[in-house]
């Protein structure tokens, strides 16, 4: 990373070759490709701002993690001679975009990714808008698949996803909120998808339910990792490698565990500081740095990423039931660099 | 009406009973109490705000025409003997609902069905979040259902309703927009949801496509006349009847057939008063009451009825293949009533 420092502000975080991620990328390349072909193919619309702002997201270089994932889980479970992982991987990204795109209106963020949003270039309500449309897309290609079962999986977890973010509005500002209540808020908006894109997996391949039940459990897991170390790194990482602003939950006033771990191990003062730029929203330019500083003090991001080395731990342990090999491998060490990235 | 004058702004419209849509409703009272109660079951969550949210707009009162639609459709089609219709219209309106929340956000609305909108009561935020609940609930509904052939014809009109919607956004203050455009907008935003809630209706009958096509015909015309008869009403009644706030079209810059109908028929002098007041949003207080001058002097919204009421005749040839019966005429009246009201 010595030369990271040169590269713009608005560059998009760059994997190395090495992550584990990039590596079960690779092992299933040739799908991914096609994954990204259906995704531009039915972002199309004779309304032209649709695929306008729909490439804005994708330009912007997600890494593409669920459909991994999904594509990844079908090998697992030794599906082939069909396209429906690689149909259904698209869905679980149209899923996952429409909701980044209603999240960044709901958090009023002006980054994503390192890039201006899309709701900064486009305005709400084409954000809102577009997000409807890419979700009814996804259901158009669930439907063409045609399997209920996958479905129903998937109809699940949108309903699940629209739940966490409510509750994660209603407990915004509030520092009563319990840790039981934090992990719930992140296993809607971020475990259930996780879990979902697993699952679909085996379905698609026609295992048994433990196989399906052991992916979702492995998807869950992640996805609670992954979420624990996006709200620790709101708290740690430098605006380049994070790709959004830092201090964002901060100043919107977000329960993470973070900031409950930081203010249960605080002393009165440090719970006053937090009740006032937390609860109170009355928030100083100098007040980020202090929060930086309280939560060094009180271990706050240690507790969270031990928090997270659990879920990968978990994630690992779903896994135990597939045979070895490297997509079994590789879905490991997804685990451990889910982790990584925040250390 | 006589005691019209004495409500309350804030009450819901209240139909006579004597009106075509009440009448087509009482002949499917018990279904369609059944689907109430369906939608009051399946907008609860453990989350609470989104029951709240829900019911604030179904305590406000909708007319429910789309369901009544899927629910008399089925009854033209001889259905018998199951639910599925009850649970469809019920889907047909989480999905009315879900763009309903959404579109007072994006048009940032203050009042609904003669109701402060759910953004202005529980903010935007939520709107957008409890809009994807409602959205997911009703894939949910349609899956648990299990007809492939629904799912697709209402996944398609949902991603249709989306690009009407973006479509109408990019329109906006536009007016070299043209006719067809316009008609293109509301095709999308209102008679896809139409046409999909009738066709339903043959669908769970198990009847021939001609009379699924006819079905969409109809609701397809009857929701472009439902729609224009609206477009009229923004500009032609108080606010008490149409519940919503007068003149909103014209302070949002809309681009419907009223403002394109004065515009053409308009002076050189009444064209630059519309360029002033749509297209470059410069309004003053007293503008409407002029814009509605123009409309009067130019018959805009006589020509807007009228085509209004060509869209009620080709709804109601559509029926012409369905025996002749109390639900047909019923039907056939609702496309009268959509126009009537205007009048």
């Amino acid at each position: 990373m010595a030369s990271a420092a040169s590269l713009p502000i608005e560059a998009p975080p760059v994997l190395g070759a090495d992550d584990a991620l990039s590596e079960l990328a690779a092992m299933v390349a040739d799908d991914l490709a096609a994954c990204n072909r259906v995704i531009v193919a039915h972002m199309q619309s004779e309304v032209e701002l649709i695929p306008r702002l729909a490439a804005h997201l994708v330009a912007a270089g997600g890494k593409r993690i669920r459909p991994i994932l999904t594509l990844a889980s079908a090998r697992l479970c030794g599906y082939g001679g069909g396209q429906r992982h690689v149909n259904l991987a698209a869905c679980v990204e149209f899923i996952h975009t429409a909701t980044l795109l209603h999240d960044d209106v709901v958090d009023g963020s002006q980054l994503r990714r390192g890039l201006a949003s899309a709701n900064a270039v486009f305005g709400n309500q084409a954000s809102v808008l577009v997000g409807d449309f890419l979700f009814s897309r996804s259901f158009q290609l669930m439907t063409a698949d045609g399997s209920l079962h996958v479905l129903r999986i998937l109809s699940d977890a949108a309903a699940t996803i629209a739940e966490g973010e409510v509750l994660q509005l209603v407990t915004q500002n509030d520092l009563s909120t319990v840790e039981d209540r934090y992990l719930a808020v992140i296993q809607g908006k971020t475990a259930a998808l996780f879990a979902a894109a697993c699952r679909v997996g085996a379905v698609v391949a026609n295992r048994p339910e433990t196989e399906e039940m052991a992916l979702a459990d492995y998807g869950t897991a992640i996805g609670m990792a992954f979420q624990l170390v996006d709200d620790a790194l709101d708290y740690a990482a430098d605006q380049r490698t994070l790709g959004k602003t830092v201090g964002d939950d901060f100043r919107e006033g977000k329960i993470t565990l973070p900031v409950l771990a930081a203010f249960h191990a605080g002393s009165p003062e440090d719970q006053a500081f937090w009740r006032r730029t937390i609860e109170d929203s009355a928030q100083t330019d100098e007040d980020l740095e202090h929060a930086l500083a309280l939560m060094a003090r009180t271990g706050a991001i240690e507790t969270t990423l031990r928090r997270a080395e659990g879920f990968a731990a978990r994630a690992k342990a779903a896994l135990a039931i597939f045979p070895q090999g490297s997509v079994r491998w590789g879905l490991e060490a997804v685990a451990d660099f889910t982790v990584r990235r925040g250390r």
